[in-house]
Parts: structure tokens; C-alpha cells; sequence
């Protein structure tokens, strides 16, 4: 690493040299092989535990089982810190945790199609898991709304939960175990860029569908109907609700659930105007069940028509091992279900978990956190739990309550623990408008409609991945939804490889920079060459065909313009400089592609000049023999050295420095 | 367009100015939108009939009608100059392939499952369609060995060819229909791009799997099996093969077919040797059908176990437009089948009419040559014909009896008609095991092993892809080797997209030339900032987190050499500049990604400068509003400009010109 402050510019005196720089790109060492590249891939990607340096703590220790335990479970690290001053402030946002979570719980219990126990087991073990594994500060653990839909929506195909609700019921654990094996999985082997997939366009779209379904799915509840469709598009769900009000609702089951509603939004209104308020909106929900559950026990409402949750099953989480369905004849579809559940779950974590290490200034694991999230999940669903993941709405409280560690999470597990053994009796009278309207207040947070704003401002394929995702969801279903939006993503990649760009490029005056004419219109065009630049990673099977045939079409093109303008002999189209240094990759049909080019050109008596190929290219088109053709001194380093070198062979006397 | 011969260096004596060429860049005009991108792409691509100037004629007819219709039959073009002397040739060629084609498309009737005359049928109809339509002149069009495996390996799954014929018959003219439609439709809509989908690669190893299992579907022919399996992987054949031989084989098949096999490959040897002598293997087919013919005529083999053709029904093609079944329960099976057919046919007629257009210089329009195929396989599937496209094997024939235009075709198929009248009696006594020799004998041009090899040397990936679709043809089935080729050549042009190269640069002493460190191991590195370029055309979702981690990976890497090293204060890690001149696209997550990156960067008191970004990526950032927190003075045009501007920010003493 020399120092070069003054050597870089002195070439400009040299004036150019008789052999230009393409000396260096013609004895280039040769490019690493594919095995070679796999190789390091793997070493750098997979094997190293070093590739996140900035979260590694100094820590030498010699132990290094220690250290590797220390990696998987980073409560080793930051246990041996931990304070009285810290727990304090973590007791308080588990507390305030727990007293959203408790009512939330049962509620999206009741939306994944499961008693309410289900839901409360699941805010125990996956929350103590994850303390232990997990490298988020502030992740809420626990059921969350849009996995419950996504779960209920699909498992329904398979069982229904109220004819046969064991079964129904064995199937999710299974679908929760094979989740959590999956997000194991891509933690294990670092596919982390799988979660990717779903882009944030997507994830804005699926979740404002999500929660617009989720909503009307809350109509059952509100209205206390007995009857109520399977099927979770707004059509099937709009008109069985209209079916059913025509024919039996119980008013006082939306008085209740719709004024407390009102009471829950005017806390969280309360909450956003006085930052120091959090915790209204925050105790809101348990508030109201509490509220609701004492007037439904004194006036004995339950026997005029307003439906309640009954009874729930006292104790501890039950053991489920024995049933998960691995010769189940829906196996298959358990396992996609499995899969899809594991991205959208984990999707929905790291986005979260993310933005709230962000704003605290520290950076995500996600592989580890892709672990930690597989691990809790498996044990999940040995323990009567469902797929369990970080919940925007209760992270956001958490931060806001002023958590310090996961040991918030302990705390909240703790606190569902004991209500597990002392609450559930008293949960008997809580009327089910109420968990409809918790559930209806926590959904707005998961339409971001000023994030739709910005997308569609910014990037409108991207915008259209959104819309796609919403509707999708909305009007047919969750996976169609995400079918589509991952499919146009994809769609968009494949397009811009296939159909790339050929630019035009011109020299910017007094400088060596060339640019795109389109973009800088002033920049000069040279007569008697033509500059093109490929502008696609790969020169392809998929792309070197159109390629070739565009770059032809530019030809043509100039050669009818020197036609019409009937330009002088020396002035017509001689060379055509081809800019490839954006092009990464060559195959087979490439090369072939560029051989064609090269014939094509030279029976039209024009040039073909390769400019600024990089190392992989340069090293297949030796080997394809194809340097020969085109000739070593037709490849140049730069497009300027090209034009340079063109511009004084045809008028050696304006050969000047 | 000016000329500018000595300006491009006299920036040289300015020295640099004090606003640098990056306020072109940041005063270029809007890029233009999507939907003007969207109607210029559709106006130049799909509108435009002038797209392929180099092969329009500059007759300018004053009656658009009839330039239309000369655009759609060339025939009317070059017809209006034929001249006698062509004609002679084409005759000669026509004749040669019709004593080619008689036997060829027997064979390949019994390869398809169906009655020899609707091989004799599909080389009728087709051909003289294509005639007035197509521009290639040497395309001999007729039925071919790999279309037909294809065609009977998938109709058989619908229905079998031996209990039920006239049911198997109705679903491959239906079929035939729907490949000829789906053709025409890529024509018009100029996608021919669905064609490129199939890599040069994929299609060699295709074929040589495909050549192997045809040659081993013979081997019943040859053997006179009675029992034949109906799959096509290896492993079934051969044991299908091996459980036959011990039951019931007739000896004379055997003898009589390989004697002629190797007749027909000594004929083939000696066309090799003496080039003028090409009509000796054009002829050796039909020679060897005609005596083999004679000999069980005049010996009355048939009555010791010789398997004979028997009844082929004389006459004209029958019209089979009531035979279509668009009401058939497997009418989802039927598209999909005619899709895959269309592709198969394309892909095998443009890769051949290509090579030889090439040889005689000029350009097939793919377009053009795709409408063509689909009118005449609408035209045969309603005439009794099945998919039809140019053959590889009698192309070359045609080629070397020196063919001028598609006349020779249209000689052939009229020989062909009158053979249909007049020869079938005679072809009663063919023995099958001859047709089965005659399909052997052309096996070996599809298996192109050089080809392979030169994969090999040039592209591993490509290789694999190749074996991909062999082993695939060979072992499971057509539609899994073709699904196993087209999804890794597309995986390798996601992952490009996905796992993008971050190349950190250097300067090569005394230019203002940036490459890649690897590659250029002599590269300087300016100490104090590290240059790092973006190998990637999106920087999308699917990518933006993996670039945003490596590139703060990098930086960390920077810093960590520069603490061991104890380097001097002002060399530590100061600047980071991104060359992003290969970003053709950004997204929203890209932004993010970005947005992220300089908040994480600016945190560790280092500066993110960007240098020549692209047109649309610099609008995008606009538009988001990063370029205010990013700061206009960090956007440059090239590398070598920011470098100079922080290297002379650094030490103002060193200022110079």
C-alpha cells in the first residue's frame, strides 16, 4: 500500500504511451475457479463464526467450548453483567408486557382456531428460549396476528378446528415444529437471504392485507355470530357476515366489545400526545378485560346472549410430543405450511427486531437470530405451543416501558405462568367482543400506509409488488397474496437480466469520461465510431441473443444515418467500441454471441473493439480462442484509451500531447 | 455530433477545478418514466415491422397492403426473380431430400405412436406452408426424431397408443394445434426471447439424451420385441430389452437391420470422404428400404417372424379439423404438452436454419421464422398431421445438394404426396427392423460430444447445466431433464442478481484507472480510504442487506489492519467510496439499504462518497431524499475525482497541477 499523491497524474506529461495500459488486462493472473470461489464462499459464509466483527466482543477466552456456547447462547455474555438496576427496569416492561400479552394471547388464540390456553402457553416457553439464544434487546416474543390468520387460513384446508379440534390441533403443532426446524435450518447453514425474498414492498402489502382480514374476521366475535365462514377473503367473509346479521346477532355483544374499543384507542390517543403515558394504552386491553369480565360476572349478561370465553384450562404447558404428525397423509402440505409459516414469522421478527436495534445503535444478527427463533419454535411445539414470533405492537411497548434485556421476556413468561395457574377461572366470564376488539386496536399498526406513500413515490414496480401483495390477500388468499408478490420480485430481477440496456455513450467535453448520451446530452460523439455499453451483469443464454441483435440494430442504424448525411469516406462507421465493463459473467452462449458480432462487423468492414473487460471475461474469451479472432490489440483497458488510439491512427498528424 | 480531436486533453492544463464534472452529473434531466419506457419498448419491439433493417429490402412499393403482405410470405418477394437455373438446383435437392425424408418420416410416425402415412402426412403439409412463409432457404421442414419421442413419452400418459389410437391420434393433432398456435403467438408478439430460454448448452445435452433414449426405444424395432415398456428412461428400456431377450426375439429382425445399419453408416463414411459424393448417404435410406422390401417380398420373410410396416392407407392428407378435442378432460395436460413441443420445435428449427444462414450470410429473423412454424403446424393439425419443424439431419442434406431456396422443399413435399399414392402398396412388405436402422443411423448428429467438450473448457456451470438435461432425458424423463436444465440456468442468473461480487479497487500507477485489487495485484491503494464497486445491476431487496453487511464487513476489516498496523492518525480510515457504475436499478430496500449504510458509517466517523452513480439511481436517491443526508459534495462522477478531491482536502500543501 504505497502512498501516491503526485505519481498519478504525472502520465499526463508522458503523453500516451505506443503500448497502452491493456498491457496490464492482457496479463492479468489467472481468475480463481469455480471450485476455488466455492470454496472460499463456504469458508467465509458458512464455517467462519467471525463475519459479524462488529457485534464479536474483545473476549479472549481460552475455553473454546465456552466460546462456542457463549455464540449460541449470549446470555452467558451479558448474564455475567447483568444488574439490580437493570432489572428494575426490565420488571417494569415485563410487567406492562405481560398485561398486553395476557389479552392478546387469548385473542389471537382464538384467531389461529385454538383454545385460549394455546395462545397463553405460547407466550411461556418460546419467550424463555428465546432469552437465552435470542441477540435482540427489545423482540417481544410470543403469538402474533398475521401467523395466526396464516396458520388458520391454511391448516383449515386440511382439518377443521370445529369439528374435529384434537385433530385440527395436532396438526399445528406439527406445522409450528417443522417452522421452527425450517428456521433452524436457515439460521444453521446462514440462508438468511431467503427472508429476503419477501421484499419490504411485499411485507408492507401482505401485512395492511393481513390486518383488513384479520379485522373482519373480528366481526364474528363483535356481532357474537354462531355462524361464519371458513374462507378469509373480504367477498366470502363480507357477505357471511351480512348473511348473518339478517338473520341472528346479539346487540350487546358489539355494545361491549365496540365501547371498549373506543375506550382502548382513546388510551392509545391518550399514549401518543404524552410520551410518559405509555403505559395507558399499554394496561388498556387488561383493563378492559377485567372491566368487561366483572360486568359480564354481575349482571349475568352471559344468559342474555353475550358469548364468553368459558372455560380455560389451568396449569403449566402440557407436554405434546406425541402429537406431532410425521405419518400424517397431509404431510406434504404440513411441511409447506411449515415453511411458508417459518418465512412470514421470521420475516416479521428480524423487520422488527431490526429497526428497534437501529434506533439503540446495534446490529442484528440474522442468522443467530434465525437459531434462536428455530430453536424456541421446536420447543414450542413439544410443549402445546404454536408458531410464536416477535410482535410489533408489544416490542414497540416493551421499548416505550423502557426494557434494558430480554430478561423483560422472562419476566412476561413468568407473569403468563402464574395467571396460567390463578387467572384462568377468572377468565371464564370475559366476553369474546372484547378479544375482537383488542385485536381489532392492535391492527392498525401493521398498515403502513405512509411507508405505501413512499414506496409508490420512490419506485413504482415496487409499489406494484405491494399492491399485488395486498389485493392478493385480500381478495383470494394469504398464499396467492405472496405468490404473486414474490413472483413479480423475482420477475423484476429476471427482466432487468434478460432485456438489459445498450447505451450510447459520448465523451464529456475536456475529460475522459464517457457517459450515455441520453443521460448527459451535451457529451460528444466521436464520427467514424460508435460506443456502446452493455449494461447486464451476465452476457447470457437468456440475453446475448437480443444483445447481439440490438447492437447490430445500433449499427445499422448509424450506417443509414451516414447514408443520409452522406458523410465524407473517412468519417463513416470504421470501429464499434464495446464497453463491457459492467458485464460480470460470460457462458457458452455469450461467447458464441460475441463471435457472431465479431463476423457480423468484420463483413461490414467495421472493427469490433473491446473495451475494459473484466477478469473473467477476458480469461473465457481466451480460452474460447475468440482473443485471436478479435485480435490483442483491439482490447483495450478504457473506452478513452480506445477512442484515443482510433482518433490518431486515422489523423497520425493531430497526433499530439 | 462535433468533432473533437484535441479538446479531450486539454483539460489536462487547467488542472482541476474547483466544482468538479460532477455538476453534470447532478444537473442530468429526469429519466424517462416507466410508462414511457414501457410504450418506447413496445412501439420499437413489438409495433415496428423495421426492426430487422439489415435483412429489409430496399424495394419501397408505393401499397402498403401488399408491403405487408410481402413482410408475411417472402415468397413474393423472391419469388417475382426466380429464375430457371435455381429451379434446376432446388429439384436436385428436393429429390435428394424427399429419398431422405420417405423412410425418415416412417420411422419417426412408429417413433410417435402413430400409423406411418401421418409421418408421410406431417411431411406434406407443413413444408409447403413454410414455403410461402418462412426465410430460411435450406430449412427442410418435416416431422423429426426428438419431437416425436416428445410428443409420444407425454401423450401416452393421457392415453394409450395401442389400445386406443384414434383417441391417442385426436389428442397429438390437438396437441399440434396448440404448439402451432403457441408459435404463431410468439411471432406476433415478438417474444422470441421464450426460445433463448433454452440454453445452447441445455439443448446439446437434450439432444444427445434425447438421441440415446430414441436409439434405445429402436432396439424393439430392431429386435422385433413384441412387449415393450411405455416409459423412456434407460433403466426401464433396458430391462424391458433384457426381459424380452429371453422370452420371444426374431433372429431376422436382427440380422436384417444391423446389416443395413451398417450399410447405411458405410455410405454415410464414404459421403464424409468425398464431399461430392454427399447424395450416397442422402440416398442409402431409401436404397436400403427398397431392398430390404424386395428381399421379404421375394422370400416371403413376414411368414418366418420378420416384423412388416403391413397397411398404410394411400391418398391424399385427410382433413382432421373435427379430430381436435378442445372439450377433452385433459385439456390442461394437452396446452401444456403443445407448449413444451412449440419450444422443443422452435429452439431445434432456429438453431439449425441460424447455423446455416450464417454459412451463407444472412440473418433469420426469429420472429418471422416462429410465425411461420406456428401457421404451418395450425395448417397440419388440420390436415392430419402431427409437429413438424426443421430437420436437423436433412438440412444439412438440402444444404449439400445445394439447395438455392425453399423450393427444394416444396419439390420434396410433392414427391412425397405422389409416393403416398403410388408407393404405399410397395412399403407393405418394409420390414420395421429397417426403419429402426434408418432412425439409429441418424442418432449420432444429435450427440454433439465436441460441442461438450468445448462446454467444458469454457464454462463449468454451463457444463452442468448440459448434464443437467442429459442425465435428466436419461434416467428420469424428457420434462424432468428439460425442467432441470431451464431452472439451473435461470438459478445462476438469480444468484448473480443475489450473491453479487463487492470488489474493493486500487489505482494503476501513473493513470486515473481504478481496478479491482485481485486482478490487478500492482493496483495502489490510497491509504485512509477504501474504494469498494458494486458488481451488481439491482441493488433490490433480494440483495441490498448482503451488499449493506459485506460492505460494512470491508470496512471493518479496514479498520481492524489499520489498529494492528498502529497507522498515523490522518491514515485511518476516513472515506468510503462507493463506485456504483455498474447499478442499473434501485429499489426501496436499496435506498433503505443505503440509508443505512451511511448512518452506520457516519456513526464511525467515516464519509460515504459516491461516485458515478447511474441516471435512474441518482433521480431515485433524489427523489428519497438521501442525497441531502449523503450531501451533494460526496456525489462524483468517477473514482479517480473523488480520490483526488479527498486526497487534496487531506494535505492542501500537496495541491498541484
Amino acid at each position: 500500500m504505497g502512498i501516491e499523491l503526485q505519481n498519478h497524474q504525472s502520465h499526463q506529461e508522458d503523453g500516451p504511451a505506443e503500448e497502452p495500459t491493456s498491457r496490464w488486462l492482457l496479463n492479468t493472473p489467472e481468475p480463481p475457479s469455480m471450485w476455488q470461489e466455492l470454496v472460499g464462499y463456504i469458508r467465509k459464509n458458512v464455517l467462519s463464526k467471525k463475519d459479524n466483527r462488529r457485534n464479536k466482543t474483545k473476549n479472549s477466552s481460552s475455553n473454546p467450548v465456552y466460546s462456542c456456547l457463549k455464540s449460541v447462547f449470549p446470555i452467558l455474555i451479558w448474564g455475567r453483567q447483568y444488574k439490580l438496576n437493570l432489572f428494575k427496569k426490565d420488571l417494569m416492561a415485563g410487567l406492562t408486557l405481560a398485561s398486553l400479552c395476557i389479552p392478546q394471547s387469548i385473542g389471537y388464540a382464538n384467531l389461529a382456531g385454538l383454545d385460549p390456553e394455546y395462545g397463553l402457553y405460547t407466550s411461556v416457553v418460546p419467550p424463555l428460549i428465546y432469552s437465552t439464544m435470542g441477540s435482540s434487546r427489545e423482540l417481544a416474543i410470543g403469538p402474533v396476528a398475521v401467523v395466526s390468520l396464516l396458520l388458520s387460513s391454511m391448516v383449515r384446508d386440511l382439518e377443521d378446528p370445529v369439528t374435529d379440534p384434537i385433530a385440527y390441533r395436532k396438526i399445528v403443532f406439527t406445522v409450528t415444529f417443522f417452522a421452527g426446524a425450517f428456521q433452524a435450518i436457515f439460521g444453521l447453514f446462514r440462508l438468511g437471504f431467503l427472508v429476503d425474498f419477501l421484499s419490504h414492498a411485499a411485507l408492507v402489502g401482505f401485512m395492511a392485507g393481513a390486518a383488513i382480514v384479520i379485522g373482519l374476521q373480528q366481526l364474528k366475535g363483535l356481532f357474537g355470530l354462531s355462524h361464519f365462514t371458513n374462507k378469509t377473503d373480504v367477498v366470502s367473509v363480507l357477505s357471511s357476515v351480512f348473511h348473518s346479521l339478517h338473520h341472528s346477532w346479539q346487540p350487546l355483544n358489539f355494545v361491549i366489545g365496540s365501547s371498549f374499543l373506543i375506550f382502548i384507542l382513546l388510551a392509545r390517543f391518550l399514549g401518543k400526545r404524552n410520551k410518559k403515558l405509555f403505559w395507558i394504552p399499554a394496561m388498556a386491553p387488561l383493563i378492559s378485560v377485567i372491566l368487561a369480565t366483572l360486568i359480564v360476572y354481575l349482571t349475568n349478561a352471559e344468559t342474555r346472549g353475550v358469548k364468553i370465553v368459558k372455560h380455560i384450562k389451568p396449569g403449566f404447558n402440557q407436554p405434546s410430543v406425541n402429537q406431532l404428525q410425521f405419518n400424517s397423509p397431509h404431510l406434504g402440505h404440513i411441511v409447506k405450511i411449515g415453511l411458508i409459516s417459518a418465512i412470514i414469522a421470521l420475516t416479521e421478527a428480524i423487520a422488527v427486531g431490526r429497526s428497534f436495534a437501529t434506533i439503540k445503535g446495534y446490529r442484528l444478527d440474522g442468522n443467530k437470530e434465525m437459531m434462536a427463533m428455530g430453536c424456541m419454535n421446536i420447543a414450542g411445539s413439544l410443549t402445546s405451543c404454536y408458531v410464536a414470533t416477535g410482535s410489533f405492537s408489544r416490542t414497540a411497548v416493551n421499548f416505550s416501558a423502557g426494557c434494558e434485556t430480554v430478561v423483560s421476556n422472562i419476566v412476561m413468561a413468568i407473569t403468563v405462568m402464574i395467571s396460567l395457574q390463578v387467572l384462568t377461572r377468572f377468565l371464564y366470564f370475559t366476553p369474546t367482543a372484547i378479544l375482537a376488539s383488542i385485536i381489532l386496536s392492535a391492527l392498525p399498526g401493521l398498515i403502513d400506509i405512509s411507508g405505501a406513500i413512499h414506496i409508490w413515490k420512490l419506485d413504482k414496480l415496487d409499489f406494484l409488488v405491494l399492491a399485488a401483495a395486498f389485493f392478493g390477500v385480500l381478495f383470494a388468499s394469504v398464499e396467492i397474496g405472496l405468490l404473486l408478490a414474490v413472483g413479480i420480485s423475482f420477475a423484476r430481477i429476471m427482466l432487468s437480466s434478460i432485456r438489459p440496456n445498450i447505451e450510447a455513450l459520448g465523451r464529456l467535453s475536456k475529460t475522459d469520461i464517457f457517459g450515455d448520451i441520453n443521460q448527459y446530452p451535451m457529451a460528444i460523439k466521436t464520427p467514424g465510431l460508435l460506443t456502446l455499453r452493455i449494461s447486464s451483469p451476465l452476457l447470457c443464454f437468456a440475453n446475448a441473443n437480443f444483445i447481439r441483435d440490438r447492437i447490430l440494430n445500433s449499427v445499422s442504424e448509424v450506417e443509414e444515418e451516414d447514408n443520409e448525411q452522406e458523410v465524407k469516406n473517412d468519417k463513416v462507421l470504421q470501429v464499434l467500441i464495446l464497453d463491457m465493463s459492467c458485464v460480470m459473467g460470460i457462458d457458452t452462449s455469450g461467447v458464441v454471441a460475441l463471435e457472431e458480432l465479431h463476423q457480423e462487423l468484420a463483413s461490414n468492414d467495421i472493427r469490433l473493439v473491446i473495451a475494459s473487460p473484466r477478469w473473467r471475461i477476458l480469461h473465457k474469451l481466451k480460452r474460447a480462442k475468440l482473443e485471436d479472432k478479435v485480435k490483442q490489440e483491439n482490447i483495450f483497458m478504457t473506452v478513452g484509451e480506445a477512442v484515443d488510439v482510433y482518433v490518431r491512427a486515422r489523423s497520425p498528424s493531430h497526433d499530439l500531447c
